[in-house]
């Protein structure tokens, strides 16, 4: 990798942005910068920018941009700043670019079903507004404060990845400002496409760091007209989480697979200060199905929940009041911060494991503890094998902690290695998981990575050392 | 583009190479060449190999590509063949790399629904087997006799798009040998994935000129029980493409919505030798719908016959007989080879336009053949917004069939740009279309994709003056 220079924000420089984007609310410099902007939703990674750009529109992107190419400034996209791996934090300084301001939803394309949206419109909002239409936007990550344009950076995932699949297969099209200021399309609003090499999907799941989504055209399905969930306690997790190929297996796909234990489950009770509805057993999983009538959504989890029992499921509980299913659906919800909550700092794995080795995993991670001497509590997408686990810091002093979060990552991701998983599932590399890809990955994919970044900025200043660059 | 040269074959060469393969009758020289290796399946692109090597293992690829990479040969990959832009044609000639023989199913997981498979399987083998164990690889294009490698390569599509989605959808994993010979995998049998760039999905879709995939993880479902399909007759062509957009957005989404006229049918019933079982009009819908019990699919098809009707179709024939379907979509699935023997030499669009404009592509489609004076006919995938268009040489001279066709060409890629269409739709660009992908996209894109295959294909022997190449 060729050392970069880069060029040092003065003051004429924040003056000529100024002037580009000609609203000086909009160039924030110095004092004026919030401390927000120094650091994401987990806060392990900091650096602070030198100016922060809040664009809002795909000229003043683009314009920025021919600014930073052409005086070699560094720049790092950010949106509502909700992700856990350091993503949108400017390690080389120079200038954040703000795009939560390009907030707005462009059109509805109801013949083609498709959703045109800038790219910092909140996915929650996203979701209302499609619904308000009898539509439906699948991808559904637990973080719904995050803009679509971080989901699309990060190719999140979500709970319903197990029927309906992750933010990856519902984006059909992006107009993409390039490092060098140059604005392109990439796919559209068409179902099929074999026209040259797929570089939509090269810059989904690229964290800002080929080019910054201006743009994406979202497709959209009929809104399923009903939604039931079914809680189930089992003897033992192993017992839960050895029935999930089972349930893939049957006829039936549901639309989530969901593990949790008690652990976890009490956490969210006291983070919520509302009461789960069952406190059975130590080992719970959550199914959701959806379809257009009753009579199949019966059909469908009658047979599943017929399986469960069969493998020895303590009980099945029907959540068919929207009351009790949010309830429960809120707990889950929940998790992240209620575990986040009960200790004084942590840190997060986000791997992904062939579906039928999640069991071997969870039971690595509840072994571990006592090896490296740290809490860690986990829940995760049992249907699709993507675990979080969070170890906890607590009471360890800074230097304990280090040393002791530390080795137990590099046994975690090494387990997951052998398991042939891979790193993250939804949450990306970013800066902090960096030492974790260049282990899982061979040389050859770590180069090619690297080359396809130089083929898009060749400069490096869109958000260098993230994912596979030192 | 630099200019890159190349070695040309010495015999020297093939001895070292049946010397690497160890087999003589897998490495074939001179004579020995089939004519069927210079041209594929359409055959309107010609040249011819020196050398024709049969892998057996993905041991056999990597050796002959690090010979090749070595002494810098042109390598052009090849499956069964049947392709229709000239992807697998070696315009360099040097050595055609055929892996047909490498057509072995290596692992079947049921726990975590994957299928394994050489590239070599053909779509009908792989299609079959998984049936067997009750389950369902979706992606159905209309030649099965094609590779599971070629359909990777030209991601291909097929009618069960609309609900299902193309290749790219069912690819977990892929083995990919680069062009020094050095042996890759890219993703894995995981369901999510956000660990770096996504090279995988780069490589689906690349024509064998990036890397060479020699083993394949396949996402597989459950198979539905039952598939019942709807033959709908109505007044015009332009009345049943005008309904697909309201079945699209009805909640109930079908398998496969196929447009068809009756001048193509009457081409199939010659060609097969078979009546159709319907003749009372000159234009259809054929919808596909697939669950698990008679009566979703019968909920599911009520509601779409009834807004048909409503649409001013003049019938709605169930096809819920085995005999009857398979004599639908047999007609269906002969379209192409009807069409081409219904004439001397035909050239063929694979364009894919947005849903809403499909109308608007077959009418330019019918006026465009007094104004080119060419016979056209055209097919296609009304819920997906791919069309195929044929253009029919009959009794031309040669001179007036190159310029009539290349003037109809342009001018029908030139409409499906103004619509936001896309050159291909699922056949690929290969070395065929791509005056018409210049065409198509901006500068940027192009210079993006020669600049990735710049970085996996430094020597550029791997398959060149495809796609995006001069």
């Amino acid at each position: 990798m060729p050392e970069y220079v880069y060029h040092s924000i003065e003051e004429t420089d924040v003056e000529n942005l100024r002037k580009l984007i000609g609203d000086d609310q909009r160039v924030l410099f110095g004092d004026a910068i919030s401390e927000d902007y120094s650091h994401d939703e987990l806060g392990g990674t900091e650096s602070w920018p030198d100016v922060v750009i809040k664009a809002t529109s795909t000229n003043d992107v683009s314009n920025v941009m021919k600014y930073a190419w052409e005086h070699a400034i560094p720049v790092t996209p950010r949106g509502a700043g909700t992700g856990l791996v350091g993503s949108c934090v400017p390690m080389e300084h120079g200038i954040v670019l703000d795009l939560s301001l390009m907030n707005h939803i462009l059109e509805l394309d109801e013949d083609n079903l498709t959703l045109t949206v800038e790219p910092g419109v909140l996915l929650m909002e996203l979701a209302a507004f499609v619904e308000e239409h009898d539509l439906f936007y699948p991808p559904d990550p637990g973080e719904k404060s995050a803009t679509i344009g971080g989901n699309i950076s990060t190719n999140a995932g979500g709970m319903r990845a197990v029927k309906y699949g992750v933010t990856r297969d519902f984006v059909r099209g992006l107009e993409v400002v390039l490092p060098n200021g140059d604005v392109v399309e990439f796919g559209g609003k068409v179902v099929k496409n074999s026209s040259g090499y797929d570089l939509k999907d090269l810059i989904i799941g690229s964290e800002g760091t080929l080019g910054l989504v201006t743009k994406a055209i979202l497709k959209l399905l009929p809104l399923p007209k009903k939604a039931i969930s079914l809680l189930i306690p089992f003897p033992s997790l192993e017992a839960a989480i050895g029935t999930v190929p089972l349930i893939i297996k049957s006829k039936t796909i549901p639309t989530a697979i969901e593990f949790m234990q008690r652990e976890v489950i009490e956490d969210a009770e006291e983070y919520l200060g509302k009461a789960f509805p069952d406190k059975q057993s130590d080992a719970y999983l959550l199914l959701k199905f959806d379809g257009n009538s009753v009579e199949e959504i019966e059909a469908a989890y009658a047979n599943v929940a017929k399986l469960c029992l069969e493998q020895g499921a303590l009980d099945v509980l029907i959540s068919d009041t929207e009351e009790r299913e949010e309830s429960i659906w809120k707990a889950r919800g929940a998790f992240l911060e209620a575990i986040k909550g009960s200790t004084t700092y942590m840190d997060e794995v986000d791997m992904v494991v062939p579906r039928n080795c999640v069991n071997e995993m969870v039971e690595y991670l509840h072994d571990l503890q006592k090896e490296a001497g740290l809490r860690i509590k986990s829940f995760g997408h049992a249907g699709d094998g993507n675990l979080h686990a969070y170890m906890l810091k607590d009471d360890l002093s800074d230097e304990e902690w280090e040393a002791r979060v530390k080795n137990a990552m590099e046994l975690v991701y090494k387990k997951a290695r052998e398991l042939k998983g891979q790193v993250s599932g939804e949450h990306g590399i970013g800066f902090a998981k960096k030492p974790y890809l260049q282990e899982s990955l061979a040389t050859d994919n770590i180069e090619l990575m690297n080359g396809i970044k130089r083929v898009f900025d060749s400069k490096n200043i869109l958000n260098p050392h993230k994912i596979a660059q030192p």
